[in-house]
């Protein structure tokens, strides 16, 4: 017999991680909804022409493909296919990869029956065939919310505003860096590089893993001019507070119509943010791009503060991303949270609250066949307290049934013989302390 | 450009839909923890050696299996295999088809780590590649609890119980149909047929659906001789009350040493259930197979009384599940709900509560510059009372927001101008009525 197991990247998740884990949705999506933002939920299989080249090349090879059902043999030729010709041929589905393409996919599919701006989230997991590695699994969570429809900024400075409320809920510190895509337009431009822009973002995208040196190094491979590159450096330096930027960024960019824009886009979400009272420090970054190139205006990346964990949340508007399916002129504004990265941090900080780890608050021990039925009568006044009780359901030895309490750490064990059955009381003992106490029944609800 | 589709026998869910799935499951889950049951999870990919075998022929066939990645042709030599053989060569894993197995195998991975008896819920998506038809999905969700490791019968009634309490919150009446496999042993022994019991439950389980004749004339088929399906007659036309029934069912078992184990355990069991105060009928029926072979102990069927749709929750106990990955003498018990059947109830007897029809309860219209800030301050007030609200965030026509306002059924709309601001109240009108009236913000708030 072989030894059970699980593809590897993936992952069971016991009661005390589903805990954890439900804390940090449950967290999430109380903030989106009271928010207004509605959940939907899209299929794990798309088709694969939904899905292919929407992601590049290297998404492409990372999608989940389902095989046919049925003779899925029939009328394919084989020999002259190599295995990528042949995924075509055999799989007509695939595995979700994020969630932004279905959603792009479910408002083209539903425009008829949407009102907009349609304000979504989605919490489903992701499938990727990347490498497994420590934090990079094959299937994870993504909790996605958008805004499409709307050009209001007022959407970039809610999003924000949710952040901010969502990890002041986790107790976790968090500096939102913000950036706008029309702001490395300019910074293209006035360096003299407006068309290569796209390697300038996937360049710059790096300078936080790589440095400067490195940044440089490959903008001159992806084909910059050394000037260009050179006229560059300020930008990598940028300082001051974010008034003192974008000051500096106003000068700058006095002959860049779009950078000009792009500084006037970012003022505008700032001075809502401001309105809306957000806590968490916001930054401005001008050399946030997110590799992303769907994005046309404000981008997001947010870090948690004292630990080396990479970004726990990024974001940004997006002018067309319904394009792809045939709908045009459909802007949109979102943000991800990754709850893996979100996990970490609260494991490491700690911050996870300690009831998540005493899911059962009581066990009544089981002494024999009349006790049993005196111990259901209890056990029936705090389930109907709301108390998530049990009683242990085999006639078992005390011992045995102390070590399944301890081994669940279950706080409080209820135990009821013939003298507790007289006097009609239970007598409560506390797993940590050792203390016991007789009580009525109506008392030990009380004191959950 | 293609309208974008999904693939067939998947769905897309909508807020609204959303809504009503998560009503039906935040229930269920509710009387889950109040009974000490916690929940896993386990990934939506099993290795098919996990899967394969455990459905029988059929259910190998509706697995969805996913292609392996990189060069998957490589070494494989497709002139010689046909489409099932080559399966096996291209794909490692599949999609889980059901909640039992991957439960089990679960169980005998973690056994180490696990408290017995163990007590878990799951609530996750299976996939098969059935032909989709009305209410019968390709990807749909699977509600299942159960306790492994321990052989009492108060298990039972506590699943039952969980039943009652679950349906009791939904407001649909149900009857629960049980029966216990001994007591299908002790029919096929009495009729002297003890070697075919399986063949008498595959065929008895079709009763309901194909009556009395069709399924002696199976019973015939499948090899047992005229004179046992004469003797089994009166198993078929089995009335009374349950005392009356099982009373019967003494007399004729009292040569079969399994059909009294039988007896006597659903007699226990009903002795629970009584002693848990359980209000839906239960109705013993002796016909009740369930078509599975793995159960060994009590059957469960539970049926919506006034509507004619199949069982909407079923399940039993098996001596053996994990048997099949090694770990032996780990009896359990569970039962399964199907959301797509409560679904399709609720929604004909129109059971849904009326406030999942109206999740977003308040928008603030947006009459400009100045008044969006006003009304932002207004918003502020109802969030932070938990009331889920919105300002339209794009100065926009206000027939335009009012359409707004009734596409997404939103009650309630509240209006801020000049006037409101130099007083500081805010004009809130009632969708329904059309009523509106000028209030402090902390008094709207306090009208949901």
């Amino acid at each position: 017999m072989v030894k059970p197991s699980i593809p590897k990247g993936t992952r069971d998740f016991s009661p005390i991680e589903m805990g954890r884990r439900n804390y940090i949705f449950d967290t999430i999506r109380k903030v989106f909804k009271k928010h207004a933002f509605l959940p939907i939920e899209t299929p794990s299989m798309e088709n694969l022409s939904t899905l292919m080249g929407k992601y590049g090349e290297e998404g492409d090879r990372l999608l989940f493909k389902v095989l046919n059902s049925g003779d899925f043999k029939q009328g394919v030729d084989f020999d002259k296919l190599n295995s990528n010709q042949l995924t075509s041929k055999i799989c007509e589905k695939g595995l979700r990869y994020d969630l932004t393409v279905p959603f792009a996919r479910y408002v083209v599919q539903h425009q008829a029956e949407l009102a907009f701006p349609f304000k979504r989230f989605q919490m489903q997991p992701v499938w990727r065939a990347d490498r497994p590695q420590k934090g990079r699994y094959r299937e994870f969570y993504q909790c996605d919310v958008d805004v499409i429809g709307s050009n209001s900024l007022l959407n970039e400075a809610e999003l924000m505003q949710m952040t901010d409320e969502i990890f002041k809920a986790f107790n976790i510190p968090v500096t939102i860096k913000v950036n706008n895509r029309k702001i490395l337009s300019g910074i293209a431009e006035v360096v003299g590089e407006a068309e290569k822009l796209t390697d300038i973002c996937t360049a710059i995208d790096k300078l936080d893993k790589i440095g400067k040196d490195k940044v440089c190094e490959e903008l001159l491979e992806r084909g910059l001019s050394q000037q260009a590159i050179d006229s560059m450096e300020p930008f990598f330096n940028f300082s001051g507070n974010n008034n003192e930027k974008l000051s500096q960024l106003a000068q700058i960019f006095a002959s860049s119509e779009i950078g000009t824009k792009g500084i006037s886009e970012i003022r505008q979400m700032l001075a809502y943010a401001a309105q809306l009272g957000i806590d968490a420090d916001i930054e401005i970054d001008i050399t946030l791009a997110r590799g992303l190139n769907y994005y046309t205006g404000a981008i997001f990346e947010v870090k948690a503060q004292n630990v080396s964990i990479g970004s726990i949340s990024g974001g940004g508007r997006y002018d067309d991303l319904t394009g792809i399916f045939g709908l045009k002129n459909m802007s949109g504004v979102g943000i991800s949270y990754g709850a893996e990265r979100i996990y970490d941090v609260l494991n490491e900080l700690n911050l996870f609250p300690d009831d998540i780890n005493t899911p059962i608050k009581a066990l009544f021990l089981n002494f024999g066949e009349q006790e049993e039925l005196y111990a259901l009568k209890g056990l029936q006044v705090l389930r109907n307290a709301g108390i998530a009780s049990e009683l242990y359901p085999d006639k078992a030895k005390i011992g045995k049934q102390m070590t399944y309490a301890n081994a669940k750490a279950i706080p409080f064990v209820i135990m009821a013989g013939a003298d507790e059955m007289a006097e009609n009381v239970y007598t409560l003992k506390d797993m940590n302390s050792g203390e016991q106490q007789k009580l009525k029944i109506d008392d030990i609800a009380k004191r959950f």
